[in-house]
């Protein structure tokens, strides 16, 4: 059994042995199913979110464009939906079901805890009982609930969530182009390594601090010489701050009484758990926590069908 | 005599006659002098704002790109600068010099005014005098003094200007994926036509009402039959409130006291005049208006070089 997601980007399969993180955007001629070719022989069970990408013209036929890609190299595989159940076809409910395949394993380890899966775009906060008022959440109801959150580790465009930063004490205006992401701001703080800048530079320049620090200059519309390293860390901080009081105060709104355990899991959860406090999930099931929905969409279904 | 703006996104020509406006977006492979090569007989004077374009390395590497690729095509082309003189080579100062030359030119005509020139990307706000005090001013100076925001009809991001829309009364946190630009809120409310949509669509699709509806309900990683027209709409009004709200608040911060003259110029200026009040500069030279650097720095060459 394997376990598979199809994010907007990413494509991630978990075996018994280790995960694999395909970069995959989704379009109508991404490559699924060649992707997946080499499990042809693997029982597999599929979570998406995907389906949003703007390359289809709405949500059912980039539903359908997915369970269709993944049947073309494993016929057999069974879809998680936002009903908690698994379907064999496609069907409306397949849509977002990633977050709730995370819940529902991660509910009978750590029923009293609140799950925050920080990934490349977004944040998931998942209270994680009662279980059944989960079932049926839209991406539109997690919105407008502060459970999805809109900004991530790698890809979070730096002017989406700062319209202003203070240079030297003098607030400056952003430039809304894309010339920095959120890949660039943890890079320079130190928060990740080049090699996890997994994700293409909106310059197409090189994934180094020295490359970063010019874009995240550019975002005041300067070369990194006019601002100095004083100014385009200025940029990088304040977006860090920004982006760590929005994820805190959405499960602030979620768990007002700071009584459940958070749970910190995704490529950002080391970064964030030292900010906010929480356990941080890896320590329990190590890397698999980079790729939660892939891993436990394949723990439910192995449950689900039983020993 | 010909007045060229190399912008980063388009390149416009005035010429006696009328405006040609080029969509060019500016990398080290852009074809300035292919596209320049109907031009080579005239004498030309430019200016540039394309430099800060992130497929050059660092501003200087953009001004000489340009200034060579202008030069390819019309030799003695004639660069104008932000100390307010046109040089013949690459120089440091024709950074974004565009803004100044609609200045300097305006200034004459309109001394107690203020320039508010809203193009597809940024919007520049200018208190003609006293001139000298504009000059030598980088981007970064303007962004700090309000002079130039980076908001506009067509190129803004929806998500720049909103991290959440209230729909039905209900506050919902929007995605940052680049869904929707400033163009389809303002085809929606009837501000601008399709053919005025001039810029790439985010998701490929048409340049329509409908296609645009369905690109501001992804905004709430919705399509469009989960939201409803009064959704759709929703975002959009909130998102042209938004970006009303920017600019007229920077203007008031240049003019506190409401004594200038506002002339509003730029492929938005009828729109943003409706809402904000001011003298549309259109009604006095037509559809150079929508080109105004690149008229602008025509008139002061020809103004320099005297009768």
């Amino acid at each position: 059994m394997i376990g598979i997601d199809v994010g907007g980007a990413n494509l991630k399969v978990v075996t018994g042995s280790g995960i694999h993180i395909h970069y995959c955007p989704l379009w109508q001629q991404s490559p699924i199913t060649e992707v997946l070719s080499p499990y042809s022989g693997e029982a597999a069970a599929v979570v998406m979110s995907g389906e949003l990408a703007d390359g289809f013209s709405n949500k059912n036929e980039g539903i359908r464009f997915i369970v269709d890609a993944v049947r073309a190299a494993i016929p057999g595989a069974v879809f998680y939906g936002t009903d908690g159940r698994f379907h064999l076809g496609p069907d409306r409910s397949l849509a977002a079901g990633n977050w709730l395949a995370s819940a529902d394993w991660l509910r009978e380890q750590a029923p009293d805890g609140i799950l925050v899966d920080i990934g490349s775009t977004t944040t998931d906060i998942i209270p994680l009982e009662p279980f059944d008022t989960l079932k049926g959440l839209s991406d539109l109801d997690r919105l407008q609930r502060g459970m999805l959150v809109y900004t991530g580790i790698l890809r979070a465009p730096v002017p989406s969530l700062l319209r202003s930063v203070s240079l030297a004490g003098t607030p400056t205006l952003v430039s809304s182009e894309l010339f920095a992401i959120s890949a660039d701001v943890h890079l320079v703080l130190g928060h990740i390594r080049p090699d996890e800048y997994t994700v293409p530079t909106p310059d197409g320049a090189q994934a180094s601090v020295p490359a970063a620090l010019q874009r995240l200059s550019r975002v005041v519309c300067s070369d990194f010489e006019e601002i100095g390293e004083e100014g385009a860390y200025a940029v990088a901080e304040q977006f860090w701050q920004e982006q760590r009081l929005l994820i805190s105060s959405q499960i602030e709104r979620l768990d007002p009484r700071h009584e459940k355990e958070v749970i910190v899991a995704g490529v950002g959860a080391k970064v964030l758990a030292g900010a906010l406090g929480g356990a941080v999930l890896a320590d329990r099931i190590g890397e698999m926590a980079d790729a939660l929905p892939a891993y436990a969409v394949r723990e439910v279904a192995l449950r689900t069908a039983g020993p």
